[in-house]
């Protein structure tokens, strides 16, 4: 039996203010720092579970989390990867923009299929928030919108080369990352179908435990 | 041009109450996280630094040290690579022992030898601190107590596989370790006799540059 954690980061000064991110690298607010305290703390307590990597983002309000989880169990000294593949959804023209404001913009019915639904493309951006941390990505894979599909292509060879080895050889993982990135993970993991991922929520930290047999079979899945 | 640079972890717990460590895992005292901020913000300042890549110790210290460093410069996505390797030199019997407590003990001139000459070897430890972040390095590796010459010899060999190999690619590279560590570091980069050494000193939170040619030879040390 081996563990594979994934957790969403606290709350981001963009989720405070209900407005798109995307590959926006915002900060953690207070209540975000204290919600990944407490994910350290709750993670910390899940029996069985012998951590042996980390895996994040590029994005600060996921490392930020990854680093207090860790802190928080005194176990800052473990590998952390950190990669582009595992960046929120890019949600293109979008990015910056109020939820509601959106709503009124583009209609409910629109801006809910951009966000729940499998293929909906938001409008591609203008400012893709390309700095130089993607400056070893090929210019043809950075995205100027996402579908959750499109981040699903990036996001799941990721999970491939880099989680499931680890896995397969016994070691429990750890991903921390975000809302899109981790509904993505669910989906494949759990074969969801296109049509019924636009139920699938996780919240600011939450914690969701798959434990996998040895060919990385489902057996048990738990939420904290 | 390339740059390496090296920073001694903030003020710990142990440097505050005057007593010896090496791999106790102690904490940053909040002094300490201020003096790291100021490296990073200081690190900013410097001209024509382009960090990509940052290597620190397993111990907690150094590791929130770089975190802070890297927060502070919005850096935080940077690949960072801990490593054992880096670990402040091992005291042996001094760990946990105040530094005027093992004079008394042991005699000034001996202390002062078992500090800051090349060879001289600190009483062995029972307590070996090896917890299971230690699991993956060969047992005959782990140390009892360090001379400054065996905890050379562990270091040198990370810095010529690990960074050096980053220099000669043309990556400016950031080392966030302990007083030992970066003792050796400069003690090899400078070439300094065995004699030498004893005078070398590194403070806290202190920033060391290396500006050096394509063939990683030395144009010119900074200290901030």
């Amino acid at each position: 039996m081996v563990n594979l954690l994934l957790v969403r980061h606290g709350q981001s000064t963009a989720n405070a203010s209900n407005t798109y991110t995307g590959w926006t690298d915002v900060d953690l607010t207070p209540k975000g720092i204290e919600q990944a305290k407490k994910a350290g703390y709750k993670l910390g307590q899940i029996a069985d579970v012998r951590l042996k990597k980390v895996h994040t983002s590029v994005l600060k309000r996921a490392i930020k989390t990854a680093n207090i989880i860790l802190e928080e169990q005194h176990l800052l000294y473990l590998p952390m990867l950190k990669s582009w593949r595992l960046n929120e959804r890019h949600y293109g023209g979008l990015g910056g923009l109020n939820k509601d404001e959106t709503r009124r913009l583009y209609g409910v019915e629109t801006v809910q299929k951009w966000r729940r639904s499998f293929e909906a493309i938001p409008p591609k951006s203008d400012n893709k928030h390309f700095d130089y941390r993607y400056n070893l990505v090929p210019k043809q894979s950075l995205p100027a919108s996402e579908s959750l599909k499109m981040a699903s292509e990036r996001i799941i060879p990721y999970y491939e080369e880099q989680v499931a080895q680890e896995l397969l050889a016994g070691n429990d993982q750890l991903i921390v990352a975000h809302g899109s990135t981790i509904r993505a993970l669910i989906k494949y993991l759990e074969a969801i179908s296109d049509q019924n991922i636009d139920g699938v929520e996780v919240k600011n930290s939450e914690i969701i435990q798959y434990q996998l047999d040895n060919q990385l079979a489902i057996l048990q899945k738990n939420r904290y």
